[in-house]
């Protein structure tokens, strides 16, 4: 049963209790009945000993897989390093094909390269041989255990081999392959149960079938298997060789991933999340587009001292600064997200610069003089009892400033991006230290000419 | 075959020469060779009449229903509602059971009930059924075709069920249910091909059968199916009476809106987002949060008037307002993304309130110390020339307002959406209004406040 938050607080405390009354068979009848996953995210609430007792406690190895499987990276390599190498062989040995290459690709590597050494040779040779993809490419999140139907088989003999391979994850499309293992054709379960047994399969199959090559971007797999809802697309080398397949738990989790990444460098705080991150490294991650945040604010203070003397005459000014430079960064907040968004999520066509951009600029211009009305109506109050200047003159001055810079930024917000997606450039990385900088430097520069010239 | 964005241009010019041409039956035949969610792709570049003859050159009403389900929701209804009734009743009726019934929810009202007259009674029904559950629950997104297998069948005929039920979405599990239609189990296709013929269905199944109730959250849906990586979970009834199932699919639809709407809410900008949103309804949903901005900004322009006085005597101190509401409005933005986030994907535990507050106010202090010391060394050397004050204390004013004002952005822009999920309000919609502005006030305050206090 799938447990809540709440409740999974419970059931890490009913652990902890048996774990200091050492009541081992207890514990072991309990995770009998505790889903795998259940269990993994329970586990980073104890101490690496007691993940160890419990692990061990969870059930055989293939259970134990299981588990490791479904805890975060960090965790899996942490406890699998306080193992001793044999019970790591065995666990690791358990695992999925693509699930163990990503754990012994992130390892230790002297501990990697030993149990590499201690499988057996066609297992170890086969987590090499994924190790050896980019970790964000097809190849790096498949899976290499596909079943690979021979195209002259019968379906009678095709729903044989099914019952045979226990390991294939998830045989719900078998793939069809010809003599030199190329991929030929698709054919679901549904349809292999569905037709006469002695149908030859080349001719129920699906001659159009869709995959992606060994290098393809997780990225793209995830859009053609959310696109066409598969269930998995098959994967193969360049010579059009079966290889893996990229099933639809891996696409969530690419998804999910990617979205993440989108949020976290729009903010400018890296590009993962890891809730055992430590500070000193999430400095390191925040630090560079703090830099340029900085530059860019010290540029802006040399504008401003440019404009001193005006600044010295007409001092109220300077209380408008931060509406000024906040308006114009929070309509380029608001464009930025939807044209970033838009791009990833492919709603937003890369060749529709003007389009997109044209539709911002109208926005932002609409948007600006609204607010640049509301602004200077403020100003005129404001202003009204100096006498220095013509109260109404100044009011002008900081409206058309702050609608000006509006625009502006709600342009270079749409621009950036789009050039970015165009040079392939990830666009989500243009906000750190693009536009947040350009927005406040525009915002002062448009402010105090506007100002300067009409007072 | 997918097609790349580029190949789907070329695709659309091929299709708009031959409809120039009156090409039909050579349009006919291009189209029986496309993937019906490619040509739903490019159906927005056609003129209506154009669409709708495209349409039907589509293929029978099944080939069309399975365009029209492909196509945004917007562009669906903008199409069926320019049909005669008789076709839109047909393509509707072929229509999987979700997706008719989003379709009939989002259409003119009196057409939809047009179309729900002329069908057929049960089917009328079983929309009617769907329409009355919330969007954005199971009950809203699941289909109502699930194939229900009594227990005490043989599984040689569940077999024979399935084969029999050519309308069910994707059967690869088989849910088995009483004699009351509640849900008591589940198969997995593959366990009922390899199993004796013979073994009745109770014996095989899997009685720990993980279900949802048709008023859960469509997130907490999402959650468990990729949690436990299903590839679909049935739904139930309050009598755990099995209604309906929610396919991964349909998951992932729910993952990408989501993850677009933490992300555009973070930004102020909406909810959601929509390529053909008219400037006007962009305009109309981005303007509260401006003004909240805006209010925030004049709020900071009565404080600065407040502090004149210190500003007339020390007027280089106006250029450093950008950099000190600039430092600790990204330093916030920083936090509020990796918090926001984190909370979303359940890898910040809501209770764990100054943990997570803790870490971010020590990351922010070193931030803030690091960045403070350079803005002051900054600082240092632009008061230098001037003889109104100390250049020394002007800077340690400056760095300190600095430090400051980034460590309490910091622990306001961690603690807001901690707050707001534990009070189960969205902690995406916390940025907009709150965090923004408050930390565009809390800069000036501190800024201020420091400045004073020192010089």
């Amino acid at each position: 049963m799938p447990q809540a938050q709440h409740q999974s607080h419970r059931f890490a405390d009913t652990l902890k209790r048996l774990l200091r009354r050492n009541a081992g068979p207890n514990i072991r009848k309990i995770l009998e009945r505790t889903h795998p996953v259940d269990l993994a995210g329970v586990l980073g609430q104890f101490i690496p000993d007691d993940q160890l007792r419990l692990l061990s406690l969870a059930g055989g190895n293939t259970m134990q897989a299981e588990v490791v499987s479904a805890l975060s990276m960090r965790m899996a390599t942490d406890l699998v390093e306080q193992m001793p190498l044999d019970r790591a062989v065995a666990i690791v040995r358990e695992m999925s094909g693509d699930d163990s290459a990503d754990l012994l690709g992130e390892l230790e590597e002297t501990l990697s390269a030993k149990i590499i050494e201690a499988m057996p040779v066609e297992e170890s040779e086969e987590v090499t041989e994924l190790l050896r993809y980019g970790e964000a490419t097809a190849g790096g999140i498949m899976s290499p255990d596909v079943l690979a139907i021979p195209q002259d088989m019968s379906a009678s003999e095709a729903i044989l081999t099914v019952q045979e391979s226990p390991d294939v994850e998830m045989a719900f499309y078998l793939y069809v392959v010809n003599d030199h293992d190329s991929l030929v054709g698709v054919l679901s379960l549904r349809q292999l149960v569905t037709c006469r047994p002695e149908s030859i399969i080349k001719d129920i199959m699906n001659p159009q079938v869709v995959s992606v090559k060994t290098e393809e971007d997780q990225e793209e797999v995830a859009r053609i298997v959310s696109r066409y809802d598969f269930l998995a697309v098959p994967v193969v080398d360049d010579t059009n060789r079966l290889v893996g397949m990229v099933t639809v738990d891996d696409v969530i989790d690419v998804i999910r991933e990617e979205a993440t990444e989108d949020i976290l460098k729009m903010a400018g705080a890296g590009d993962n999340y890891d809730e055992r991150r430590s500070p000193l490294r999430s400095i390191w991650l925040r630090a560079p587009w703090l830099s340029a945040a900085l530059v860019g604010g010290i540029v802006a203070s040399f504008v401003i001292t440019g404009f001193e003397e005006t600044l010295a005459r007409y001092l109220p000014l300077a209380a408008f600064i931060p509406v000024i430079i906040g308006m114009a960064g929070n309509v380029g907040t608001q464009t930025l997200a939807i044209v970033v968004r838009g791009l990833a999520t492919r709603k937003i066509d890369v060749k529709k610069f003007w389009r997109v951009v044209g539709s911002e600029i109208l926005v932002g211009s609409v948007l600006g003089i609204l607010f640049g009305v509301a602004l200077g109506a403020m100003g005129f109050f404001r202003f009204r009892g100096d006498s220095v200047a013509d109260p109404f003159l100044l009011a002008v001055a900081v409206g058309s400033a702050s609608a000006v810079a509006m625009v502006l930024a709600a342009t270079v917000a749409a621009a950036i991006p789009m050039l970015f997606a165009r040079l392939h450039i990830d666009p989500a990385v243009a906000t750190g230290p693009f536009v947040t900088t350009a927005v406040d430097i525009i915002g002062v520069i448009v402010y105090f000419n506007i100002v300067t010239a009409i007072v």
